[in-house]
């Protein structure tokens, strides 16, 4: 069967709706893709796309999205609340199906080369992608952001992976990676106690003893009053939804607090919830690929 | 998005392999359909296709297929332990994406039409395609199998809906239809006694009393020494899977019986799945059609 990628090219631009069209315009012109969502956000003055298709076709938008934002975004007059250090900000790969992660890096790789010859753009290899352990985190590449770039650039260690020592002058510098699908998982508890969530969003993460493949923080619903466990499953595989959510309902039992919901934001591949229910079901023997009538109708 | 459908050709053959393998071949050569899977009985003297694929996919091959099979397989020469009125003895339709029952039904009539015109094979319609209530139940309409098929199409009720009041000398008469995913799912107690079996199948089957849309029976595993409450899940989003797991786990535990595990036989949609992952998961407000990625990789 055919190999399957998704691509999330991360903006620097939220706010001017022309702009934003005319990347979606230039996303939907790409033969073998599928612009899956995106989303524009006001206060980050940053917009993020989803896509998905062959490898040639994510190869082609990432390229050619890249082309037409550097046209439109001059990061010299750029403000916004999320960090950011090019036009496009971060643009990772991620393998969907028949497809591994060297084959993504190497995609990742393709797409840098590509940019830096055609456009000048220079970049940094990151995540699974990274030509060092330093450069997998994204927000240790990122720091300094366009404006202290240059100079980050002259340090020993950063130089650029695809380019010389120099930002392009109004498109910056761009982190291309190679990652697993990404879920935004969030469990609503029955509480107004921020701590309660944020208790347990510590218990749950990985950077504090938790789960390998989790990210998470306690905030407030402020509309709602209620607090939220809010969490990026990273690999959801290693660290699959339903786990999460039975500790996360074992740990707010102490407090006498219930949980009211479970949301997944944006995009989450079907396996991710065929996991959870043969966990619940004792589904043994399941065969994901061979039983699931999708995988034999994926292009 | 494309117009997706799932069609299962019943063939009277299941011992002569070279038989089995030109109908393999035969599905194979059509364009816009895959075979996602096939099985042979020699005891019940059957094999059953699963293809999936577009309308005209699909509608090809169904009259391909029944083609092949009048060639190969002489209903005066055939014997096994399922009952069975013609070479393809059933050939249903399933709508599985951006399709709806009445497209189906029209499927199956167009199907039938070319199968009389072209090969001289009659039909009954049957399920959502019946044209009486009466058609509506498989066993109904195979009743007197294809030996007492000719006496019963001169009954008044039980002329065929396609072709005259006489069987196909070889290739005897089909039933086709239209109808929900079923979805071949089993859950295995931690018990040798058959009848605890026996009785949570008759508490969740729709014929005395149970689910809408589920058939069940109890059954022992021999080689196991384990009961079984064996299900056909006829519609999963009328009776999902969750919803009849629970109920089995909580009536076999009057018996002080436990649930040893479930099990779904062949091919499932993922939605089915994704629904209990949504009920366990307590997973609010999502839009299945719009989140699951692979929504937007069907051909």
């Amino acid at each position: 069967m055919a190999k399957i990628v998704q691509c999330i090219p991360n903006f620097s631009e939220g706010r001017r709706p022309e702009v934003v069209e005319a990347l979606v315009k230039t996303a939907q012109s790409i033969p073998g893709v599928a612009l899956v969502d995106y989303s524009s956000d006001t206060s980050h003055n940053r917009s993020v796309f989803t896509l998905v298709g062959s490898v040639e076709g994510a190869e082609e938008a990432a390229f050619q999205l890249t082309k037409k934002a550097a046209e439109l975004i001059d990061l010299r007059n750029h403000e916004g609340a999320h960090p950011r250090m090019g036009a496009v900000d971060v643009c990772p790969f991620v393998p969907i199906k028949d497809m591994t992660m060297e084959e993504c890096v190497e995609l990742a790789k393709r797409v840098a080369e590509r940019i830096y010859n055609e456009l000048g753009i220079p970049s940094f290899l990151y995540e699974e992608a990274a030509t060092s352990d330093q450069r997998r985190n994204l927000a240790t590449v990122r720091r300094g952001e366009f404006e202290g770039m240059n100079e980050k650039l002259l340090q020993d260690e950063w130089a650029p992976d695809y380019g010389e020592r120099k930002v392009h002058p109004s498109a910056g510098i761009m982190a291309i990676g190679a990652r697993m699908p990404l879920i935004a998982y969030n469990i609503n508890l029955d509480t107004d106690d921020l701590s309660i969530a944020q208790k347990i969003a510590r218990i749950v993460r990985s950077s504090t003893g938790g789960f390998k493949y989790c990210r998470a923080i306690g905030l407030m619903i402020e509309d709602r009053q209620i607090a939220q466990v809010s969490m990026n499953m990273i690999n959801f595989e290693g660290t699959p939804l339903y786990r999460v959510f039975e500790v996360v309902k074992m740990e707010a039992a102490r407090y006498g607090v219930n949980v009211l919901e479970s949301e997944i934001i944006g995009i989450t591949p079907a396996k991710a919830l065929a996991d959870s229910a043969q966990y619940y079901l004792q589904l043994n023997g399941f065969d994901y690929d061979k039983q699931v009538l999708e995988n034999y109708l994926m292009e």
